[in-house]
């Protein structure tokens, strides 16, 4: 039985591994080959409060992997994150537990992110350089570094955008460590016309994303809109895309930014094409440097299997260290 | 955060005080106060197994918990449990993750035990002491440490039948630190007409106990029949029982003994009366010492919330013990 606490988890982090693992989760996924039953769901309206349970499994893998979150939005104003969670990895063979991953929601906003990155490289134009992020949470410091080590032939420049100018400078202070390109802006439009990829990651139920702002050739990766209700991109953008790529077509039926554009009957569900397929060419992602692409990403199950997978594998190889006072705390 | 492994747990086990809680949870389930979102389901078909994913939250409560309990009938073929599984209590206000229970099962078969025990205690007729436990798995072993313990005022007498004798005589043989009264019965038919209460614990898909062997008088805790397909009782038993009493009404519906019964049209759902409301008197359970009842009992995650809640109050204690070598196992 592997026991791991958060510290643990993030010392074991490997983005380009996590990455790979995570791309043939998504072929798995639009190959049929993942068992993903409905996601589990039970709200606390009292706290403002929600647990989804998400679990699934790939076709021939030795374990499977159930994945416990929890968002309490009444949380920040007592200083504690609104994010949390927990994994369970079990054989696939005996039903034995055999690791607990106490990530503490860390597992979910690495996989998010490396799933923006892993769209946002396959889909962006040629020489695509300049990244607009959209929001100040975790998810926009994560997103910057996934594209930061998953881009490594292109030296990106990042610009943060934030309702609080003052937020979005703490990204920025918070990743000076990093070495990479990093500034604040505070003109939305100016930013988004002036750069080739927009990530966004807010959990906004309005668009912030004027369809004006975005020219040709520009590339989206919408991470924010990952439940019903959530909207960060104006739904004229939406429909002007040239390529729409989601995670998954049967959720982003109903969750995500495409979701709206659907509804509004602006956009058609056979156009959504799969990220899976992509990856694996059965479907054309951006054909021509003048086209706008979006991928709509509400987050997937097969995602959280590959994470707990990279995990557990690189602590059986020894790459972890397992401090007993960490997993009494 | 409390981390237990499955020695602790049973070392924490306290039957009279989960007895108490639970009770309380079939009341408060019947009052409609449980919020018990859809069982999650996934199945492995390659190695006969499933996964269960039981959670919810009883209002006011400041935790909810997540039982996640899996069933591999390969397992025995190579000395293996084919049951296992985990709880985790998680905070209501915050999302926090405060528990996790290694129990591999045994909270499932005590919960299971106790709510069978409670039925009993509940609706037998006065006097009732013979008891007939038909089954030699697990199940059957606590079925009869649990009405011994729950019914302290009678002096119950097992007679434990099984398709194998060896095993029933195992059960007996494993029993017998208790100081019970426990002996191996092989003509079923025999002891089913000269007890007060039969229980039965099989995870058959045929009826085993025939309509004609229930005297009046009898009552049956029927606990096997907890996923639909399974059937323990003769179709003509259950429709010529005098009180149906199950756990849940809406779950009994497509599971258990009474469904079978409801689908061939011998029973009306409506008659079925929920345990809670007859442990609330709200409505009658045995009326006469010579009607016939039964419960029909499949499991519902109020009864896992309500073990969980148990095991933690008993740990927070100080009850229990937390040796190191044991997490590490």
């Amino acid at each position: 039985m592997i026991n791991l606490a958060r510290q643990q988890i993030e010392a074991l982090m490997d983005y380009d591994q996590a990455a790979r693992l995570i791309e043939d989760a998504y072929r798995a996924t639009s190959l049929g080959k993942v068992n993903l039953p409905p996601v589990g769901h039970i709200v606390f309206p009292d706290h403002d409060g929600d647990c989804h349970i998400k679990y699934g499994h790939v076709e021939g893998d030795p374990v499977f992997v159930i994945k416990v979150a929890t968002g309490f939005y009444g949380n920040a104003a007592n200083g504690l994150p609104s994010g949390n969670g927990i994994s369970l990895v079990l054989c696939a063979q005996t039903g034995a537990v055999t690791a607990v991953l106490h990530d503490e929601m860390c597992m979910t906003d690495f996989r998010t992110a490396i799933g923006g990155a892993i769209a946002t490289r396959l889909l962006c134009r040629t020489g695509a350089e300049r990244i607009t992020v959209v929001g100040t949470g975790v998810q926009a410091r994560r997103q910057i570094e996934a594209h930061a080590r998953l881009m490594p032939d292109r030296q990106p420049e990042f610009q943060v955008w934030g309702r609080s100018a003052e937020r979005a400078a703490l990204v920025v202070d918070e990743l000076s460590d990093l070495g990479l390109s990093v500034v604040v802006t505070e003109d939305l439009e100016e930013a988004c016309r002036s750069s080739d990829i927009v990530v966004t990651t807010t959990a906004s139920t309005t668009p912030i994303i004027q369809h004006d702002w975005i020219l040709p050739g520009t590339h989206i990766t919408a991470v924010g809109a990952d439940a019903p209700g959530k909207q960060e991109l104006d739904t004229r953008l939406v429909a002007k895309a040239d390529r729409l790529i989601v995670d998954l077509r049967s959720q982003c039926r109903d969750h995500g930014e495409v979701a709206t554009a659907v509804r509004a009957g602006v956009v058609d569900a056979d156009q959504l094409v799969e990220l899976g397929d992509v990856l694996d060419r059965r479907k054309p992602g951006r054909t021509e440097d003048d086209q706008i692409t979006i991928a709509d990403l509400t987050g997937i199950a097969a995602q959280d299997i590959a994470m707990a997978q990279m995990v557990v594998a690189a602590f059986e190889d020894g790459l972890g260290i397992m401090p007993e006072d960490v997993l009494k705390s």
